[in-house]
């Protein structure tokens, strides 16, 4: 049986990044991998007509408290990029980017890093230069990722990611799939923990 | 201070079913009591333009699951009733016309009653007739319940309930709030436990 987690996230969403936190300790702790799927939320909520929280003002002022408190509870940094909300499509590019040229570690401590500096230190990573300055701390080239993020078939990989997404029921981020179970929501990775502390190792 | 929770729920929505059958365990361990404050949840989305979860069908699809398994995790009984998604007036009526007519204890009992009716047992609550067997066996006068459903002062305060809910920053259901503090979902109900564990009793 296929024993990986699939973690559907999106940069731009500060759930996914609070979730981020917490997804590779979780999997390790129970001998299961990540799999690790950049989404745009922009791009599922089109498919379902679901309205974005930042657009629904009463519904954005109670996740704005509640992803401070949701980080405080998690012991993490918090802070909001000053251009949230924002559609950014370097960062799931420059990932995949990653992912194809140095494979799934690299993309994966790419992304937890791309987190930290925008929901950890709220700068806006849709800026090139700052995933290439995230990239070459991590000995990525960062020419190349300049580059990359610009190619075709990185930015046809996302749709491609988008669409597979929406086909496997993914409707929003985080979402956490285990065992053919789901989890909607960095509130349900606890429940995703106890599940998998119920499975044989 | 106001030691008392907030508990908005609707009557049509199976996550408030969920959380109704552990907020009064909890408060009571926290040496507190619930308010519980009926809305209607098509009320509320229509005020913020969200759309209802049985209207996005990949998001029903996923709700129907993770409800299944989130009752089976409470051990409480599930099943959805044959009529849903309904508008279900006469519920939240009924509930405004007993808590008047009988006070806030005999109300609760009801909502429970009429709760587990609804999503325990998979009956259409909405059906007077229903109502009033549940009324009937907590020494309710059904025939004054029949007709308090119709009252204009009943029908009033729901719209007002609602109105206070939305002017409280209530957008969906289930929604707790504790000295200030708001949590949304059913998934939330554990982290309310939590934080009324790390208050003074």
């Amino acid at each position: 049986m296929d024993r990986a987690i699939d973690f559907y996230f999106d940069f731009t969403s500060p759930y996914s990044y609070l979730a981020s936190t917490q997804i590779e300790d979780i999997a390790a702790r129970h001998g299961r991998t990540v799999r690790w799927h950049p989404v745009l939320l922009a791009g599922l909520t089109e498919a379902t007509g679901v309205k974005l929280t930042p657009f629904v003002p009463i519904k954005f002022a109670y996740a704005l408290k509640d992803l401070a408190r949701g980080a405080r509870l998690r012991g993490v940094p918090f802070a909001m990029p000053q251009d949230f909300p924002k559609l950014w499509l370097n960062p799931p590019r420059a990932f995949l980017w990653v992912h194809a040229a140095y494979g799934e570690d690299k993309a994966r401590a790419f992304a937890q890093r791309v987190f930290a500096k925008a929901f950890g230190e709220g700068v806006g990573v849709n800026d090139v230069e700052v995933l290439a300055e995230v990239a070459a701390r991590l000995d990525i080239d960062p020419d190349a990722l300049r580059a990359g993020v610009h190619d075709d078939e990185v930015k046809a990989a996302l749709k491609f990611r988008i669409e597979t997404a929406l086909a496997n029921g993914v409707f929003g981020v985080p979402f956490m799939v285990a065992d053919g179970e789901a989890w909607w929501g960095a509130d349900r990775v606890r429940e995703l923990d106890e599940y998998l502390a119920g499975q044989p190792a």
